[in-house]
C-alpha cells in the first residue's frame, strides 16, 4: 500500500492524521504541488484528476479523495471509530465533517489560491488547465473563514469536539482547516474565539497532529 | 420523520431520489428558497445554516447535509445498497460521488448563483449574510461543467454507471447535476457526449427520477 502525499497541503494531512489515530502506516511518496509535480504525467497516470492524496492498494486499486480514503481505513481498521458507530452518529459526524469542508476549507482555499502569486493561473486545484485567479475570491474566502471561526466557537462552547463528545474525522478536517487558514490564507483564529483556541490546543497536542 | 425540502433545488432532489430508490416516504415540508424562506427564523430554528434539505427524526434529531441524510437511510434501510457493500466499493462510490459534487455541482452552482438576478446579493447559499455575486465565476463555472461533461463521458464509455457496474448515490448526484446545469445554469449535455446522453436517458427513466 502506498500513499501519494504532499506534506504542506491540507487534504493529505487529513489522511495522515486519520491513519495515525488508527496506527496505520504505509509507504509514503511525496508529490510537490508547488512545483506542479501533481500535474506531471507520472502522477496523472495514478490519479488523472491531479489531486492529492491518492492511496494505491497492493492489488493496484487507486482510491482518491481524502474522505473516501478515510472511509476505506474506517472499514478495514474500525478501531478507534472516527466516523461514528450507529446510524445517527455516522450521519451526524458526516454532516459536521462536511460543514468543516464547506464552511472552512473552501474559504481557506479561495483566500489562498487566489492570492498566492505562484497560483495566478492555477485558481483551481488539480488537472483543470489554466484557470486564472479571481481576486474577489480572496475577500470572500476570508469572510467565510470569519463566519467559520465564529460558528465553530459557538459550537465548541457546549461540546468538547466538533461533532460532540468524541474526537472524530470532523475534528481532523477542522484542525487542518485552522492550520491551513492560519499559515496559507493568513487568517488565524481570532483572539475572541476562546473555545476554538482551547479545542485547537487540545487536538494539536495529540500525537497524530504531527503526522 | 419530516423532510424539509425545496422541489426545484438540486440538493433536496438528491435525497428524494435516494429515498425513492429505497421505498422510504415521510412528511414533506416545502421551503421556498427563491423567496428566501430558508433564511426565515422558522427554518433557521431547524437548521441554523439555512440550507436544504434537512431531516428531522421522530426524536427531534436534525440531520442536515444531503449525503449525511443519505448515510442515515443507508444505515437504517440497507436495501438496495446505494453506497457500497465492502471497504473498496464504499470508498470507490464515495470518491465518485465527491467527484460529481466538486467537478459538477460546484460549477453549476457557480454559474447559476452568480448570474441569476434574484441572487445578486446571495452569491453563496444559506445563512451567510450579504455575499455579492462575482461575475467572473459564471464563466469559471461553465468551464468546469464542460470539463465535467467530458470526463463523465470518458468514464461512461467503459462503465454502465458513474461508479462502475451498479447504480449508486454517485449516479443520483450526477443526475441532479446534469438537470440543474441544464435548466438553471443553461449548460446542457453537449451533443458529442453520447455516453452521458445514453446514461442520462437510462437513469431519468427510473421511477425515482421523478421523486
Amino acid at each position: 500500500m502506498k500513499l501519494y502525499d504532499s506534506t504542506l497541503a491540507p487534504n493529505p494531512r487529513r489522511v495522515r492524521i486519520f491513519m495515525a489515530e488508527k496506527g496505520i502506516t504505509c509507504e509514503n511518496i511525496q508529490v510537490n504541488i508547488m512545483e506542479g509535480e501533481n500535474l506531471d504525467s507520472d502522477f496523472l497516470s495514478i490519479n488523472p484528476r491531479g489531486l492529492l492524496p491518492a492511496l494505491v492498494l497492493d492489488d493496484g486499486t487507486v482510491i482518491d479523495e481524502s474522505v473516501a480514503i478515510c472511509r476505506y481505513f474506517e472499514e478495514t481498521c474500525p478501531e478507534p471509530p472516527l466516523m461514528g458507530t450507529d446510524a445517527k452518529s455516522k450521519a451526524h459526524i458526516e454532516s459536521r465533517q462536511r460543514h468543516m469542508e464547506f464552511d472552512g476549507l473552501s474559504g481557506a482555499a479561495e483566500a489562498f489560491r487566489n492570492s498566492f502569486p505562484g497560483f495566478s493561473s492555477r485558481g483551481m486545484g488539480g488537472n483543470v488547465g489554466t484557470v486564472n485567479a479571481i481576486p474577489a475570491l480572496v475577500d470572500r474566502g476570508k469572510n467565510s473563514l470569519s463566519r467559520f471561526y465564529q460558528s465553530l466557537d459557538d459550537h465548541l462552547g457546549s461540546a468538547a469536539y466538533v461533532a460532540g463528545d468524541e474526537f472524530s474525522i470532523a475534528d481532523i478536517t477542522a484542525l487542518c482547516v485552522v492550520d491551513f487558514a492560519t499559515f496559507a490564507a493568513r487568517v488565524p483564529v481570532p483572539d475572541a474565539c476562546e473555545n476554538v483556541q482551547r479545542w485547537h490546543a487540545e487536538v494539536s497536542a495529540r500525537p497524530s497532529a504531527s503526522a
